[in-house]
């Protein structure tokens, strides 16, 4: 159902292993310290989506946090050697192509280095298609911070997400499905695992803008595509010092990420949004045509 | 030399696993999202130190996570098979006793649980005599962000761990052993894996101050411990919020946690700080009476 591939120098192609059984040891400090990096990759149609993209993320989230990591080309090897295995043992419509980089047991020792590819989850399908009701939530960190303390990894994707996780439940302790965090100075910044992406109609004019990464957010990979291909369609593209209220103000709202793709905001703190149906079915399909 | 027990309900006094051996499934949560909670305590004289002040913390870690965990008693059995298996292999005069909750690989699997013993870094046990070199850097947050904002996880010991690591990094690379974080308002917080003391001698009055626990730090246990033992022996107790002018106007100023102890900083920002060598013995004494 699922498939688990070890990046392994014995092995060019990658190590196949079983991810139904125990693989880490408890020592290594991706466990004990959160210390290490990912990324999430949508599998579908043959295709893994925007590879290059979340190769040059993790290369740069690696860096950032000092971690050395083997080169694309080995990822690559043994990410085609996980989505064979996951396809012939049945496969999926859509699947999830995870890269996991976890620190060692000690700074001497080697990153532990891993892909695994699983179904995608049916409530990130379905969320897609219903849209979300979201609560926005303090950060904590002010809009300056990224450019005042690199050690607060800023812009690195670790596997340090337990805050993240932690929000995505308050919000459904309280009625919504997801979040978009502030900074304590009031800028709208990202979801725990999306990009904000807002939409405005002005006559003939169709404009698309997301947070500005100067605020410490990750940068979207699936928001950078979407900005590609919509350039070309004609749209304004724009980047945020966002409010609140520009997201009240707007003509469209989404999370986008790249397995759960365009998903609709229907509430921000349970006020309704606009959500021009026009503008929406356009930028599903530039959401359905990322490569 | 280092070992391994686990909780498991099917053996009461803790299951006993190979360390050096893959024990984790690469899903577990505690993983992919450093989404678990963490204890470090210290084994030496036949006795593991502060353990119910530990257990405490980790039952309100995990509450605050929403992570369910064994009882007391079964972590006590656990710690005890562990103990006695290290000791059985050599043990050594100092040791660390780390409690380790992830969450499992789906939200409704249970938790996996483990206990760890090994012995105590010598690094720590050098710092702890020679004293450090610390850098003031700013944490992001503000000193009222506790109480605003729960998700953030303030005051949980979790294992998202790696902006303390990469903050511990940025000291090392620009000279400093250690560093104390400061709220964006510049107020003394904690070290990244210790509680911040500083002392003031006044007379014949000596007093002991740390930062107040509003401002969303750790509860120190080793912190806790040392002000109860001063009290008895006429110290004064005072609770921050502080300023980086108190540590350089204090008559001593120490980073204290369970394993590496009280150990004194020489520096901040590469200022000599003062270390009053009569305050220093006092609380050494202290510190090395904590059972």
């Amino acid at each position: 159902m699922s498939s688990l591939v070890f990046l392994d120098p014995a092995y060019p192609a990658g190590r196949l292993a079983d991810i139904n059984a125990p693989q880490l040891p408890v020592t290594a400090q991706g466990v004990t310290r959160g210390d290490g990096v990912f990324e999430s990759m949508l599998y579908t149609n043959q295709a893994v989506r925007k590879m290059e993209a979340h190769l040059a993320r993790l290369a740069i989230s690696a860096e950032t946090c000092d971690l050395v990591i083997p080169d694309e080309h080995r990822w690559r090897s043994a990410i085609d050697t996980a989505v064979a295995d996951f396809d012939a043992d049945g496969g999926a419509e859509e699947a999830v192509v995870k890269l996991v980089v976890s620190r060692g047991s000690t700074d001497a020792e080697q990153a532990l280095c891993w892909v695994t590819v699983s179904p995608a989850p049916q409530l990130g399908k379905d969320q897609r298609e219903t849209g979300i009701d979201v609560l926005l939530l303090d950060r904590g960190y002010d809009s300056k911070i990224a450019e005042r303390a690199p050690w607060l990894l800023m812009g690195a994707k670790t596997l340090s997400y337990a805050v993240n996780m932690a929000a995505l439940r308050f919000a459904q302790k309280h009625g919504a499905q997801d979040v978009i965090f502030t900074s304590s100075d009031g800028v709208v910044l990202e979801g725990p695992t999306s990009t904000v992406l807002l939409a405005q109609r002005d006559g003939d004019t169709k404009r698309l803008i997301t947070p500005m990464l100067e605020t410490g957010i990750l940068p979207g990979t699936t928001q950078s595509a979407i900005f590609d291909a919509a350039e070309q369609y004609g749209w304004e593209l724009g980047y945020g010092p966002l409010r609140p209220e520009d997201l009240y103000n707007a003509d469209g709202v989404w999370l986008v990420s790249s397995v759960r793709l365009l998903t609709p905001v229907h509430t921000i703190d349970a006020k309704p949004l606009r959500l021009d149906a026009e503008l929406h079915a356009e930028l599903s399909d530039l959401s359905d045509s990322i490569r």
